[in-house]
Parts: C-alpha cells; structure tokens; sequence
C-alpha cells in the first residue's frame, strides 16, 4: 500500500511542475526590445539543444542496439526510457528558464517580491520535473518487471543524456563566457551584458544550456543512480522490502521538496539568498519527520532511519562547507581578494590552494557518514545514506535552476537599457542565486559520491565479488588506472573550452574590426555566428572525453578482469571527489574574490589586483563550470558502465 | 663472498666523491668580483642548513626518545643514524656545489668543455656520497643487526631529513624566486640575476640549498626506502638470500654509476644536455647487463632480472614522459606558449590541462610494472622494480644536482659583469641542466611511487594483514583519508610559498624605496635581510606540513585500526603520484613556455604573449620546485611511519 506513495509521488511533482509552468508562462513579457532579446535567448538555446539531441538520438539508439544484443531487449527498452525521461526533462525545463527570463526582469519594475516568484517557480518546474519523471518511470519499470537489474538500464540512460548534457552545456557555456569577458571586457572595456558584444547573447544561451539543462541532467542521474542501487542491494542483503523502501523514502522526499517550495518566499525588500537556503533546510526538517513517521509506522529498525539521516546531514554539510570556502564574506575568499594585490600568479596560487582545502571537510564527512551508516545497516545503509542526502534533490534543482535564469533577467535587464534601480533589483536576484549555487554545486557532488559508492558496492553484488584486496595487483592497478581517469577528463574539457574559446575571440575581434559602426553602437552583431561557433564547438569537442568515460571501464573489464574494475571504479571515486570539489571550489572562491575587489577592496574596480583577480575569475570559470560539476556525471556514467556489462564482463574477460 | 659487493661499492662511492671534491676545490676561483657573490652564496646557504640542522636536531632528538620508548632503543640509534648519514651527504654536496659554481664560471672563459666537468663532478659528488652512505650504512646496520625491520630505522630517519629539507628548501627557493622575480624583472625591468636585486643571492642560495640538499635528500630516502622494503619483503618471502640480494643489486648500481659518470664528457663545442643523458643511459645499460652476469652466476631465476629490469624501464620511461611534456620543442610547451597570445587565463588552464595529461603514461608505466614484476615474482618482485629502478640513483643525482650548480655558475657569472661570450658559455651549460632536469625528475617521482608501494606491501606483511578488502568500510575510509593528504600537503606547501613571497616582496620594495642610489647601481642592496626573511619562513612554514604528515597516519592507524592505515596508504600513494607528477609537469610547461616565447615566437620578449607565459612560469615556480616534489618525501614519510609504528599499532588501536 504505501508503494503507492512513489508513483503517486511522481505524478503529484509532475501535476505541481505543469501548474507552475503556466503560472510562469501567463506573466507578462515587457517591451519589445526585451522580447528581442529574449528570443534571441529562445532561439540560440533550443538550437543547441536540437542539435545536441539529434546527435544523442543517433548515439542512444547505437547504443541500444548493442544493449539489446549482448545483454536483451529489456535492458534496451529501460535504456530508451530513462534517456528519454532525463531529455524531456532537460527540454521542458530549459522551456521554462528562456521564458521566465524575460518575464522575471519585466516583474523586477514592481519590485523583488513580484520578480523573484517568477524566477523561483520556473527553476521549481525544473526540480520537480526531474524527481517527477524519474520516480514516475522507476516504479513504472518496477511495476512490469519487478527487477532493479533491468532498471539499471533507466539510469544508464539517464546517465548517458546527463554526460552529454552537463559536458557539452559546460563546454558550451564557458566558450561563450569567457570570450565575452576577454573581448567585451577585458579588451574593449565594455560592461557586462553589453548589447555591443557579439558574444552576449551565446553567453545568456550558455547559463541555460550549462546551468540549467546540463545540472537537471547531473542530479537527474545521481538521483536515479542512488535509488537504483539501493533497489540493487535491497534486494541483495534484505529482500524484497529492501527494493520497495527507497521507492517509498523517494516518494517522501518528493513530498517534502513540494512543501518546502512552497514556502519560498520573499516579501517586500527581502532576502532572496536566505528565503532559498530557508526551502532548503525546511525541505530537509519536512523529510526527516516524514521518514521519520515511515520508519516507525513500517516498524522498520532505527538504524535504516539512521542511515538516511547520516546521508542527508553529510549532504548538507558538505553544501554548507562550499558555501564556507567561497563565501564573499569568509576568509578563503577575502585572502585570495588580498593575494590579488601581489598580481595574478599569487592569486591563482592563492585560490588554487583553498579550493583543495576545502576537499578536506567533505571528505572527512563522506567518511563519517560511510563509516556510520555501514556499522548500523551494512552497504544497504551507505545505499540508504546517499539516498537520503538525495532525497531533497527536488527543492536541490529548484535553487540550482533558479540561478541561470535570474542571471540571464538580469542580462537582459542590461541589454534592453532599463532603468537603474530596475537592474539594482535583478542583480540582487542574481546574487542570491549565487549563494544557493554554491551550497547547492557542493551538495551534488556530495551527493554524486555517496550515489557512485553505492553503485560501487552494487557493482560488486552484480558480479558476485566478495572481496576486492588491494593486495591483489590487478584491483591495484585498476585503481590507479580508474584515479587518473577524472583528472584526464578534467583536463581534456578544459584544453576544449580554450580551443572553443580561442575560436570564439577570434570570431569576436574580427566582427569589430569588420562591422562598422559596432564599436559605437550604431550597427547589430552578428549574435547568431558566435551561438553556431559555440555551439558547434562544444559538441565536437564533446566526442573525445564521452567515448573515454564509455570505454575506458570496459577496456579494463574486459581485459583485466571484474576485480581490477572495481578496482578502476573506486580509484576513479577517489579522485573524481577530489577534483570535482577542488575546481568547483576555486573556481567559486576566485569568482567572488573579483566581486569582492569589485565592491571597493583592494583598489576596487580598475585597480592592479582587480586586474589579477579577473584572471583568476577566467581560470576559474572552466573550473567550477565545466570540468568540476562534470566529474560527477563522468564517475557516475563509468560506474553504470560497470554494472550494466557485469553480467558480460564476468564471461569474457581476457584476465 | 658477492655480498661484500655492498659495502665495497659504497666505500668506493665516497672514495670516488672525496677524489672528486678535491678536483673541483683545486680550480681557479676568479676574480675578486665573483669571489664575493660566490661567498655571499655560500654564506647564505650555510646560514640556512646550519639553522635547519638545528631545528632538526632537536627534532631528531625528540622522535629518538619516543622510538626508544616505544620501540627499543636499536630502533631510536638506527633512526639517528639514518638521520646523520643523509645530512651528512646533503651537507658536503652543498658545501661542494657553492665551491663549484663559481669555479665553473670562472672556467666558462676557456670554454664549454673546460668548464662542464667542474659542474658535473660537483654534481657527482653528491650523487656518490648518496648512494655511498645509503648503501655502506645500510651494509654496517645489517651486519649489526642482522633484521631489516630495525634498518626500517635508518629509512625513517632519512626520511625525515629528506622531509625537512626538500619541503623546506622547496619554499626557501621559491620565496626568493618568485619575490626576485615579480619587483626585479616584472616591476623594475631588471634582467636576471640582476646585482641591484636585492632577493638575488637568496635566490642563488634558493637553488642551492632546494635542489641541491633538498633533491640529494629525496632521492637518498627512496633509495633507501626501496632497498628496506625490498630486503623485509625478500625475508618475508624467500627468506634470507631475499635479505642480501637488494644490497647485491644496489652494489651492482653504484658500480654503473660511477662508471656512467666517468663516461660523460664535453668536447670543445659539444653538447652538455646530450651528455648528460649520455650518462644516464650507459648507466642504464651497464647495470642491466652486470646485474644479468650476477643473476645467472648466482644461479637465481631469470624472474628475479626481469623484475628488477622492468622497473629500469619504467623509470627510464617516466623520465622521458616527463621530458616530453615539458620539452621546448614538443608539442605540450609550443601549444602553451600560442596559448599565451589569448591572454594570461588560457596560458594557465593550458599548462594546467598539459600537467594533468602527463600523469597518464607515467601511471601506465607503473602499472604495467607492477603487473609484469607481481605475476613473474610476487610482491617480492614489485619491490625489486623499484629497486632495479633506484638502482642508478647515483648517476641520476650526479646529473640533477649539475642543474644548480650551472644556474648559480650563470648568475655569477651575471652579476660579476663577464663578457658576453662567457655568459653565453655559462647559459648553454644551464639550459643543458634544465634539460637533464626534466627527465631526473620524472625519474624521482616514479621511482618514489614504486618504492612506496613497496613500502605498502612491507607494511602489510608487518601488520600481518592478508587482505585489504576495498569492501571493508575501514579501508575505504582509510583511503579516502589517505587520499587526500598529498593534495592537501600541496595545498599548504603553496600556500607558505604565497605567504613568504608576500613578505619577501615587501621588503625588496622596501629597499628600493628607502636605499638611495640602489635603482641606479650606485649603492648595494641590503642582501642578507632578504636570505634572513627566506629563510627564517621557510623554517616557520614548514612546522605545520611535516607534523601532518606524521601525525596523520598514526592517528588513522591508532583510532580506526591498521586496516584502514593500509587503505591510508593506498590512497595517498594513489594521488601523491598523480599530484607530484602533474604539480611538476605544469611547472616545466609553463616555465618553458615562457623560454619558447623569449626566443623569438608570438611576439618574442616584452609581448603581451610573454607577459602571460611570465605569470604562467610563476604559478609553475611552487608546483614543480615546492610542492610537486616535495610529495615524494611526503608519501614516502608516512609509509614508513606506519610501517615503523606498526607493532605498536597493531595493539593499541581503538577498531
């Protein structure tokens, strides 16, 4: 009966997601240079992601095809279906974000109360599409085939729309952003969101595709991973209950997010940043006390609420320890505000130190919760913790979403010439929306961890290895060929978002030597050359770092053997923890310790250091943007791959 | 009857240094000029190890009381000797190298090939006594004791030493560096090694007391760490002929070395860098081939060669990996330097992107000797890789240490106003030293991975654990844990460096501002105030690094067990490879990006393109001369100290 509680979950999420879109949706547009602007918006983001899912298309249908050969037809079938989810998903939210844009810094005229429901609800339709759809589709897939072996192929398939989506977004986004920064700004001295800079407009399309497209993509899949592969070792370890509890504590989760939404206010001259952070943490309280009731009423063992619980503290504490190492108002950010003064090389330095330290605290609470969840409830309960810290994903999205779309209103407030205290009014939007990133990037790859764990332990199940020595010199050199996979995939985005962007200043410099009048204002960029290169960019570049993630894993099983795989996934855990946190995390401490410069320290703006601390915010951009939050999707796509040939790979492994 | 090879070779080791410090002391050491910034060097040099030893005396001291108490007192007496032995050798390849640079300038005036074998020989010097002290202390010790796991000792006493100085001569170096560097060149347009530079002579004493002392200590402590493991692992396995043959084997080594070493020359117009490596290679091949003569003799199995040789190959191999990637006319460093024209930001992500890259074949490497030397021999046969890999540790030290010493005979030659002609001789034989550089360093790294792998294994077998099953929640943990330590230590070690940079910059501005007539060389810059800040940060700086380093371990192994120790271990080696490698590969990226730039390319000298590759080599500076290799040491410290501790572990831990 309580079963029931997770379809049901889902389509409840679904229903509240679509009232919000039309809710959204009926909003007023503003002028017509504002609709310009944002249909440039539109029309850039729906080309990238056309031509993104046409390659996917091609891509998820080879792969299905090899699915249904070597492992059936059904694992084909649930492959489809997840990929479709998390795309449908992905499009409907990034719908939603290139209409509230527009709408939200038209509401900013009658003040931030007005403005920020606009910009919140559309990021709420992304967040409760996303635990919408892939809970709906989890109990469906359970209803016909009662096995979570065959579901694996759901979240494979989210996974693999999530790499492309968060990679390619990524990629996309930092080409645009830092060639309107080295040109517009840095070159030419012009303003943010100048409607003179050809880049302006990719660089509004690159927060949608990147920001909101490519992180409903990461968590969709980390929240599918995890409640997988507790399904996995449920089913493993205490049977068929085992299977159907993380549907039900999902379905909770779900509840709790909605509710916590909806208490997301603002009221006149408000606190945007904190009304977020409060959804949050009410979201959190909500679940516990549900779960809480579930546990009790069920009369399960304590130590499964336990275990959820340890996941959900260590989720937030991990976001809170991101928002500590690159708070404007903390030490980290102001020492490397403070570096900046001794010019640009101290201050990479300087950033590029607290971003590892700031991996120290996670990791000691990953530790704990491990530690902790295992003594009381075994894997089931580190399964169980990650579930937990994911069970909020929805509210998760809801903030993260918010973000791009009140940078993008404030862009277009810009570009559209309005009125000061107008623009006052999206900034401050817009830098709430920075706070909540921060504790929201550091939760998803907190989240990504414990998820990749649990689908570690799974994948052990899976092929049936009791024991993975490190003594043993294939798991050993498993592992240290699985711990330089995050670092290679972090490099290789990053040499693509210099190449893309390298194209893209070349692109920009020569339309303001060519279009004349473009300098003073008098004559139109041409926008839609710099979204193609971009665009065009980023999915070529895509190819090289997707195909590694894929293969990588298989190269290894299938030559070295099922225990060096599990070898090569816990290295690859190791590293991609440590790397996805460390670049988020200097990337967000050097982005704030510009803003801090630029709020009157140090010389304030124009000054030496705040010169070094752009460089440091344009190093740092790929960092937190395009190769961290990747990570994520990367270990989590390596660990399904895993998992999802087990059954293969055990048979005709060479070693 | 072959086991007095050891002592033998080691008493001829130091024989061939002493004969090799007279020669070089006997030169000429030019004019009054160069006399005086020659001993300003020394001065400073002197100043900085008679301060550490103090420091690490009282330190040395204190652990001998703990070891004594805790272990027996054989434990405590071979740890001081251990600790004497490598400052001893670190101490006379100082004292030589500070002689040598100035007689090598002095002799750049009749030519490359006169001046080349003072440098190298000093080199030399230091290179011999390494090995020579290891391996006759390490002979004596096993004649006393008869029991490697009390020479485990000595390693840890070296080990410390090595600790101290690498890290604390890696900030001392920077610090002058990067202070003489940023308000010389950048600010003031001074040229290198500009006299009116007040950080000039640290700078010199930099190089002295980081590269040469600190290097010579690093590599002493793997040596010796690999021929300890190996012996413990070779007792524990095939009992005693296991013991003796690493003592054989290394004999055999420094045989090779000492006759690689007589083999490198210069004739008139000849080419420094290819000699050296020259060397290296015939050092190579001599000791593959004695050390087969010796195996079939003995009538071992030819498993036991192929071990030793496959760790020969792979150190080779990661030396020249690491050349490629930051080679002058490789791909890696051209595509940085164009890189710099699109501005400071791509330069770094370039470089930074490269380094990462550079990690892969090295880890390769390593892996398949891990995996060809455990199938044909079992633990025992890793241990052997990375003996055979150390195994020409003497000649690889004959050439690293020739680098500074040309650098310091180039900046005398500088700052004492020689012609052009003899500054071009003394530039040639540094960028010779660069050259050599690139591939000893690669070397160090790998050889240190292997060694503390082997290290891993001794422990294991201490602690008598079968198993370190990565399902096992304490492992795990301990690997996470471990696994963030190398970064972390990085992190630290920047952070000092940024810090002391910071002070010592302040007070070359200082002195510009405050010395009248010093811009315009009319009056000299208060030098000793800038080698007094170096140094007196160094030493502060270093506390906190080193005491993590050996605190950490012990609290892990004494709160969750020796289990989660070995995961400890695990993980750190894991990620102090990857960041040591990438750390130092970035650094000769960038640096010689900036080199490829002022030769003429982009735009040449005073570019905007330079300007950026300028920065570039300055974030490099800490990564490839203060952190990166200062890992090694650190990885390297905490095996030892878990295996040292083990005993007491084992009965005292809380899980």
């Amino acid at each position: 009966m309580l079963l029931t509680i997770a379809p049901l979950a889902g389509i409840v999420s679904i229903l509240t997601a679509t009232y919000l879109f039309y809710y959204v949706n009926k909003q007023g547009t503003g002028t017509k240079k504002m609709r310009e602007i944002a249909d440039a918006i539109k029309e850039g983001s729906r080309a990238f992601l056309k031509r993104q899912y046409q390659t996917l298309t091609l891509f998820t249908l080879a792969m299905a095809v090899i699915l249904a050969f070597l492992l059936g037809i059904n694992i084909a079938l649930t492959f489809i279906i997840g990929s479709l989810c998390s795309a449908l998903a992905g499009f409907i939210g990034m719908e939603i974000a290139v209409r509230a844009n527009v709408r939200t810094a038209y509401a900013a005229e009658k003040g931030i109360n007005k403005a920020f429901p606009i910009a919140f609800y559309a990021g709420a339709v992304m967040g409760l599409l996303v635990v919408g759809f892939a809970l709906l589709g989890i109990s469906i897939l359970y209803f016909i085939y009662a096995d979570p072996n065959i579901i694996l192929g759901f979240s494979f398939g989210a996974s693999m729309i999530a790499l492309f989506a968060k990679a390619g977004g990524g990629i996309y986004t930092k080409t645009a952003d830092i060639g309107a920064d080295l040109v517009g700004k840095v070159e030419m001295n012009f303003p943010e969101d100048d409607p003179r800079n050809p880049a302006v407009i990719a660089d509004n399309v690159g927060d949608n595709v990147g920001d909101v497209a490519g992180t409903g993509a990461d968590l969709f899949d980390s929240y599918v991973g995890s409640i997988v592969a507790t399904m996995i070792l449920g089913s493993e370890t205490i049977g068929p209950l085992g299977v159907t509890l993380p549907l039900i504590i999902a379905g909770v989760g779900i509840i709790a997010s909605i509710l916590g939404t909806a208490a997301v206010r603002v009221g006149e001259g408000g606190n945007a940043g904190a009304a977020l952070n409060r959804g949050t943490f009410l979201t959190t309280i909500i679940f516990a006390i549900i779960t809480y009731g579930i546990v009790t009423f069920m009369e399960l063992s304590m130590n499964i609420y336990y275990s959820i619980i340890v996941g959900l503290i260590a989720g937030v504490g991990i976001g809170l320890t991101s928002d500590y190492f690159t708070s404007i108002d903390r030490g980290p950010v102001k020492k490397t505000a403070e570096a900046s003064k001794t010019g640009t090389a101290i201050t990479i330095l300087t950033g590029f130190s607290y971003g590892i330290m700031s991996v120290v605290p996670p990791v000691i609470g990953i530790s704990i919760a491990i530690l902790i969840s295992w003594y009381v409830e075994g894997v089931y309960g580190v399964a169980l913790a990650a579930l937990g810290m994911l069970s909020i994903t929805g509210m998760i999205v809801s903030s993260d979403s918010y973000g791009p779309i009140v940078d993008n209103a404030a862009g277009i407030a810009e570009q559209s010439g309005m009125e000061a205290k107008i623009i006052e009014v999206t900034n401050e939007l817009d830098a709430a929306g920075n706070t909540a990133k921060a504790i929201t990037k550091g939760f998803a790859i907190g989240a990504a961890a414990l998820t990749v764990l649990a689908l570690f332990t799974a994948y052990s199940k899976i092929v049936n290895i009791t024991a993975l020595d490190l003594m043993n010199p294939l798991v050993l050199v498993g592992m240290f060929i699985g711990s330089i996979m995050p670092p290679l995939f972090s490099a290789l985005m990053i040499l693509s978002v210099g190449k893309n962007a390298f194209r893209m200043i070349e692109e920009i410099r020569r339309q303001f030597r060519e279009i004349p009048g473009l300098i003073e204002g008098k004559a139109k960029p041409d926008y839609a050359k710099c979204v193609d290169i971009a665009t065009k960019g980023a999915l070529k570049e895509l190819v090289l770092p997707s195909i590694l993630t894929i293969t990588t894993p298989l190269l290894v099983g299938f030559i070295l053997g099922s225990k060096a795989l599990g070898g090569f996934l816990a290295g690859s855990i190791i590293t991609g923890v440590i790397f996805a946190l460390f670049m988020s995390n200097s990337g967000g401490t050097w982005d704030n310790a510009k803003k801090y410069i630029e709020a009157g320290h140090f010389g304030g703006k124009g000054s030496e250091a705040h010169k070094a601390a752009i460089v440091g915010d344009t190093v740092g951009d790929p960092f937190k943007d395009t190769a961290g939050p990747s990570i994520n999707t990367m270990i989590t796509v390596m660990s399904l791959t895993a998992s999802v040939f087990a059954p293969i790979i055990i048979k005709y492994a060479l070693l």
